[in-house]
Parts: C-alpha cells; structure tokens; sequence
C-alpha cells in the first residue's frame, strides 16, 4: 500500500473567487495560484455554507451545514460534541496541525458541564476545533483585545519593531508624513503602504509558520490548516503591494440603480450598513480594491514560496494541496461592503484541489464546474487519507470530491448547492425590528438558478445565466413560477434530510433493522 | 417566597389518550386518574413527538423536537451534549429521581471522546438522561438480555419466586394446566392471570420504589419521573385484572376495508408487520385488549395509592402531579399494532397536569383542547421550580404550560402540533426498499386538520372534525388544496425554525448586537 498523501489545506480569509487570475480576473496577479490550479482541478462554481467566517469554518471543519453544527454567527460556540476534521484524520495515523486562523469558540458551558478540562489534552483539541494549535492567530488584535504574548507580536518585537500592539501599530497601520502610525482600522489609508516589512508582514509570517510546522512533521502523514488572515481586513498591504494595483486594475462595481430603488427588504437593511455605505462611494473602492488585490498577489507570492519549499523538501508528490476562502467579499457590489447576503462576490469561494499522485492525472489542469460546496472537504480529505467517508454519512453533509479529482464519472452529482445566514448579530436586524431567531436566511442554487428564502420577508430569485450580476430579482415574475417552487421544494427536501441522527451509523442501523425479536423481545407475536 | 412544588412526573408506556374514564373511555375504570384530572387541567390533544419510546421519551426530557435531539429511534443515544431536565432543575435546589423506564441509550463514543467516565457522577448524569437512576428499569427483560442483578428480579426472589428471570417466568407470564410457564411474550395467553401476585407485580413495585424516593427526599424540593412500563407489553394482568374487562368491553376498532384496498405505502408497509397482522384479528384483539384495560385500571390503582401516600406524608398541597404517556397503542385501528404512524390511537397521548396550589384554581377541573406537545413539560416544569424558561428559547422547542394552567389568556398559543417517524429500523423500510436515511415521516396537525409528510412518498390528509376515525386520506382532494398547502407550509417553516444554535441564548445575542466596533473592530470605516 502507498503511502497516504500529507493534506495541505490553505484557506484566505475573504477572497472572492473571481479575484484570481485563474478563475478570469483581467489585470490581477495571482500566477503561483494558478500554477497551481494547471496542476490541479479548479472548481469554478463552489459555495461556502454561511457568507461570514466563523460559521463557514466550522462548516469546513465538520463537514456538516451551518444549522446542522449550530455555530451560526462569529462567536457562537461549536457544540462541544460536534466532530471535526482532527477527529476523522488522527485515526488515520494523521498529525493535524493549525497555522492561522479558525474563528473557532470553544463551548465553554458544555466543557464545564461534561467535566473536560480546556487544559488537558483532549480539551485543548475540542477547544481548537480539533486542531492541534501550532499556531492559532485569528488575525485580529485591535488593541482593545489584543493579547500581549501573542507570538506574531512577539515576532515582530523580535525583529525591533515597537509598541504594546505592533500587530496593529505596525503591520496594519501606515504612517503619515511626521511619522505618526496611520490606522489601517481606517479604509481611508488603504493606498498607503503597512509600516512592516514585507518579509516580516502577517502572510510572510503565517507562511514561515507552516514551514516549521511541515518541517517538525517529518515523515509520517500531517494535515495541515495553514489558515491566512489576509486579504481580509484591515485592508492594509506592505510595499510593494500597496502599490501594485491601481484604480484602473479594479472590476467595476457591479449594481445598478434599480437596486437601490427597489430593494429587498433585508438586503436594504444592510444597505444601511456602514461598510456599505462606504464601499458604495467610488472613493472607497478606488482606495481600498487596489490594496485588497495587492494582499492577494501577496498571498500568492507566499503560497508560490511554499510551493518551492514543498518541492526542495521532497514531497511535492506526496502533498495534496486544497487552496480555498471561507467566503467572498462585496466591495461595494450591490451597494454592499463585507459579506454575509448571497450574491456571487460573498458566497462562491475558489476551491482548488491538487492531486499529484497519478489517479487525478485525468482530472489534472481542468476546471469542474459542477456544484461544490465547503462541507465537501471533510469527507474529500477523509478518503485522500485513506478512510472511507460513505461510513460517515450519517454525521457529514458533503460530498467527497476524490471521483470528481480522479476524473470518474458520477452519475449523481449533487444538484443544489445551499448557504445559510443568521444576521442576528448585525444592525440590519434591528432596523428590521426582528427578534434574535427571526433573522434567518437561505440559500439555494441549481448553478443556474439562485434562490434565497428568508424567513418574515419575500424570497429572491436570480438567473445567474441571463443575468450573472443578479441584479433582476425574478422572485415576482409570473414565468418563473415552476423553477421558483422548484427551488423552494430543493429547500425545504434540504431541511428534511439534515444529517441530526449522528450517534448511529447507517451500517448499524442496517444491522439492526427488524432484530428485535432475535433479541427475545417478541412484540405482536400470538 | 413560598416554596417552589414538588414535581411528580408520571409517565404510563403505550397508554392510548383514549383509554381513560377522563376522556371518555365508555368502559374501563380509571377512578383515581379521573379524580386528578378533576383537580387540575386535563389537555385532551396532547401530541407525543415521536410514537415510539426512545424518541419521544428523549423529547419529554429534553423538551426539543426529535430531529432536534437527534435520538430518533429507540436504541439511538442521546448526544453527550444534549440538556436534558435534570439541567435545568438541579441548579434551582431540586432533585431529580428516576423510577423506571427511560429508555435512554448511553452516548458511549461521545463520552470517551470527551473523556467522560460514564461511572463518575458527572458520567452517571449524562448516561441517565440527566435523572438521578433511584431505580431505573427500561421494563423489558427477554431472558436472552435479563440483568441477574435486575433489582426487580431480587424483589421477586426475596418474595419467594423462583427462576432465573422471574420477571419472565413470574411477572410475565401465565401458568399453564400442568403448571407450566406461558410465556406473556405470547399474546395468546393474555387472557390469562400473570403468575405474580398483584402486590409483587411491576405496577405495585414501581410504586413502593417511588414512595422509598419520596419518603428518602424530605422536605427539599424533588422531581420525581415515575415511569412505568405498562400498559406497554408483555399484555399481561395480574389478578384480578386479568379478568376485569371482556370483549364488550373493548372499543371497535376503528377501520375499514377501504384502507386495506388503498393503503398509503407506507402504512401498508406496517400492516404488513407481524404486530398489525395479529391485531387486525378480532381473536387477538378480543384476547389482548381487555389485558391492556386491566393493566391500566391496575395502574390507576397504584396512582391513586400514591396519592394517598402523598395526602398523607402532607406534601399534596405541594405536589405538581403530571400524568402522561410516551405515545398510544394502535390495537388492532387502522388494521395497525403497535405504534409508530401518526393516527389518534398512536400519537395522541394523555396530559394531565394537577397543581393544587391556589393560582391554578382558575383551571381546576378543566378539559382543555389546546395544542400541547410533550416537549411542552420541560418548561413547564421549569417555570413551576421557580426557573425561567424564557432564557431557554434558544434550546427549548416546547412551550411552558404555566399560563394556561394559571388560567391566564394567551393570545398565541401555539398553531400546529408536529409529530416524527424514523421508521429505518423497521421490517417496513425493508419492504419498500429504501436506505436506513430515507426512512422518515413527519406530522403537523392544527388540531383539525392532520398533514403527514414522508419522504419518498405522497403525503396523508386527514379531516378531524368530519373524520375522527381518520378514515378518508384527502390528500388528493381537490377541494383540500389549501389546507394541505397550508399545513405543508407550516411543516416548512418548522424546519426553518428549529432550535439548534444551542450554545449562546437570544439574550447573550441581543447584547452582542451591532457590538464589534465597540471592542475596536472598525470594519467598513473610511
């Protein structure tokens, strides 16, 4: 038997996936990413289960939808008996390390209830989403919170940069002209360069931080999270990609005034959003697009350097390498900042996944635009590592991606993919006048067709084929109806289906089936 | 502040809502039961969330919907993480005693993946659905699963019975003309006394065992789950109860032949079963049912000896009385045994709640025909102990019964009542080919109208008011379009709605709110 393959699992921190050159940006440069896709399989039509970070990776990391995990929002904690990748990777022989981010909240009521230690060993697992900890940095540190030992402050120290917070006073701050730190808090610093040094910038940092951890593993099989902040915000890039891309190299907005006009009620709620507010003014994206796009091409640049470490150490062929978001971002799409709604620029994510080994060989430099979605990782990675994830169908909600990497055919692929939103936690809520759990909505597409319930208001409905800016919401129109009660149906067959029974498999339900009287109980016997 | 009630949580296995005196029952003799529904309220369409023990029991004490909890089918364990109402109880000062059955199967993996030791107090908790196990006996004791320490088996013995598994040979079984064994598993014998004195039979044991924890309990608040296992089967009556009831006695089966000429898949499935065989028989029935009338006059007996207990201990002023059952008893309707489908004679289920205390008085003696679901009683239970289950709406599904015991008006109590089948585990499933996941149905009714959806197959609509006896399947009515769209669409918007970002409360939401900028997150800021 072969040896399985060590599973680098990159994730960027609200990249859209149209912002890569691979997946048809006109002027960005992203040319060790799309190596890597020439390499790989490139999933063009991939979609994260929640638009915002915290539930889209616990989605990731337990294979499971949003509503089924529970996590909904940033800062809702993982339920402490929720699995996650560590729990079905470490059986394997696997070592599962993190460098970077999670978003993960450990379930601080539940450890306490059940008696688990966060200290201990196994507590300290649960509480890292199932990761060993190499190194956690989730990646914001305003001062008000920043931790005083975080490493990647002491690192800077190390490197004679200074201050109480230099995650902030250094490496996301620009300085102005007397030499006081401009806040890279502030969008409009955004065309200035970060006061760190490249080398010695977040991304340069996190990717240094890998290669020890892949140096440390040695031989037997890891998977690592190598988990990049960037290019979310602070949008705040070190030279020289802060000035790298300029006004001109920006996709244009793409919205129209009859959105504005005529809003859904929900997305005119976050309309009112400040980030909306200022990404809607061409101020903003002129400033800010460019710096996002530099953070980019610098994360590139990283992975490309991580790459040829790859190479030099010898494992190139033995390494899978997944690269992926945990969602978009709007930019002032839709009259629209941040993420969290559905739209393309928010919820589809880049999914690359490169096989080296000779079985993806047909699938190798193709792009698959069937319908992926986050959860599909969990049981992909499962079976790369030589387990079987169909054993797992009854606790994980995705697909393994292994027939579509080996080029095989699949007769049933899935035909809906689904996201989730609970804007419980944004002002939209309040200006809508909703209680907590009333602010829910859903999403699902056909690939061609987009369809968003929300719960108290009407839906929405896109023909991303006709019209793939969405910008015409067909949810009223009559000739629509059929694939609008389509779409609804896929919905609601969705929630039926939810995988909530996970304390049995499937298997032993099946060996149990009608046993009951080979175990004495004779019921309805005469 | 007076102190908060005692709770005596009374749980009958199988008892139909229809088989008691209080609810019409034209013939069987439930004195002591039809006393305290006459002191308190009597809910006269109160749904069980699952017709099968496991499920619907794991719903009473988590007071989450089935697909909630996730324990959908006996056998299944309760995730380690789920609450239950010793949970919510304890903290307020009580404790919370088990007698008898819960059918709560142990969550093994997710205790040794947590470390949990299922024999330390913490461990013991968890694996008894949160109830202190004063003594727990699921009440099934085949001799191929019989525990030789079964503290019922030692009562029986140290009574002078003999055998290995008394609880067989003695308390479920009859005796044949040559002193023979015959076996109660039969129900051919169930015509026939069981060879256990009535004052030695489980009824009665269970009953003294309930008085030892009252009388052990003292003067601090305790919740006590008495949980029998009859009138479930082995259908076998001590004397005199054996001979109490006769055919004429019995209630017609409700059925007609044209629901054997065109059955609903699935429910011809179950007829199919061996159980619904024998019942649709009039011989069994004619054999069986008057056991089942004896055993539950047997049982009212105990309960109103309880009663007097409690009169006289002095706590009857003190003392929250709740009777119950896990689900009903088809008996032969809708040529059905058993339980598990959605019509009257299984899903229905008693609910009668005395509080003696002068702020139910409004309600005393009262039918009451609104919607109620077992899942109500975790937060009646913990409003009564004096908690508020307001601050549970994040976990909780039920609804406290509080007010209307109080009598107040409650403009929105609830619409619709819903009720689920995991039938996986069932020869049916086999029968109609499907896998262990795809064998699920679902119940909503309005108290008028009754929906049930299954997967894979056409959906049932019955009409209560016309058709009590649910008879007349109208899902395929032209003129009940509306209705059926409207039922469906409360289904869905069920699904939407469930409760399962359980870690963080609506409160702790509330507060949250539009918060990050506050701890120096300034996103969207020009």
């Amino acid at each position: 038997m072969t040896r399985p393959p060590n599973l680098l699992f990159i994730m960027a921190d609200q990249l859209r996936a149209d912002y890569l050159g691979c997946n048809g940006h006109p002027s960005i440069k992203t040319p060790h990413i799309d190596a890597l896709a020439r390499r790989g399989v490139n999933f063009t039509r991939a979609y994260c289960q929640a638009p915002v970070c915290g539930p889209s990776r616990m989605s990731f990391y337990t294979g499971r939808y949003a509503a089924s995990h529970g996590a909904s929002y940033n800062g809702v904690p993982l339920r402490v008996d929720e699995r996650t990748l560590g729990d079905y990777l470490r059986p394997l022989g696997y070592r599962v390390g993190l460098v970077g981010k999670t978003h993960m909240k450990r379930d601080d009521d539940g450890m306490a209830r059940l008696g688990l230690d966060p200290d201990s060993s196994r507590g300290v697992l649960v509480s890292q989403c199932g990761f060993e900890p190499y190194e956690r940095d989730d990646g914001l540190h305003p001062d008000q919170l920043a931790n005083p030992d975080l490493p990647y402050n002491r690192y800077l120290r190390e490197q004679g940069y200074e201050g109480a917070n230099p995650w902030h006073s250094v490496a996301n701050s620009a300085e102005g002209n007397d030499g006081e730190p401009l806040s890279g808090w502030y969008m409009r610093h955004s065309h200035l360069p970060a006061r760190v040094q490249e080398a010695h910038s977040e991304t340069a940092y996190t990717t240094n931080r890998a290669m020890d951890f892949i140096e440390e593993a040695g031989d037997s099989p890891w998977c690592l999270h190598l988990s990049y902040i960037k290019p979310h915000w602070p949008y705040m890039a070190p030279a020289p990609y802060h000035a790298m891309y300029g006004p001109e190299d920006i996709l244009p907005a793409v919205r129209s005034d009859a959105e504005r006009e005529r809003p859904h009620p929900v997305v005119e709620a976050f309309m009112g959003h400040g980030e909306s507010v200022e990404f809607s003014r061409d101020e903003v994206r002129e400033r800010v697009v460019p710096a996002y796009m530099g953070l980019i091409t610098q994360l590139d640049h990283h992975i490309g350097r991580l790459a040829d470490f790859i190479e030099a150490k010898g494992l190139r062929d033995d390494t899978v390498i997944v690269i992926t978001s945990d969602h978009g971002d709007y930019l002032g799409d839709h009259w629209l900042g941040e993420k969290e709604l559905f739209h393309e620029p928010s919820a589809r994510i880049p999914m690359i996944v490169v096989d080296p080994r000779r079985g993806a060989d047909a699938s190798r430099g193709s792009c698959d635009d069937r319908l992926v979605e986050a959860i599909d990782l969990v049981p992909t990675f499962t079976d790369l590592a030589g387990g079987d994830s169909r054993t797992l169908d009854h606790i994980l909600e995705g697909r393994s991606l292994t027939p579509l990497i080996r080029g095989e055919s699949v007769a049933d692929w899935r035909r809906y993919a689904f996201s989730e939103a609970d804007y419980a936690w944004r002002p939209a809520r309040m200006e809508l006048g909703l209680a907590p759990d009333e602010a829910r909505a859903f999403m699902v597409t056909d690939g061609r067709w987009k369809y968003v319930h929300y719960a108290n208001y009407p839906p929405q409905l896109f023909d991303l084929a006709r019209d793939p800016g969405e910008i015409v919401d067909l949810a009223h129109c009559d000739d629509c109806r059929t694939v609008r009660g389509e779409l609804e149906a896929a919905l609601n067959e969705w929630f039926r289906a939810r995988r909530l029974r996970t304390t049995i498999s499937n298997a032993e339900v099946e060996r149990r089936t009608g046993t009951a009287h080979k175990r004495g109980i004779l019921f309805g016997a005469w």
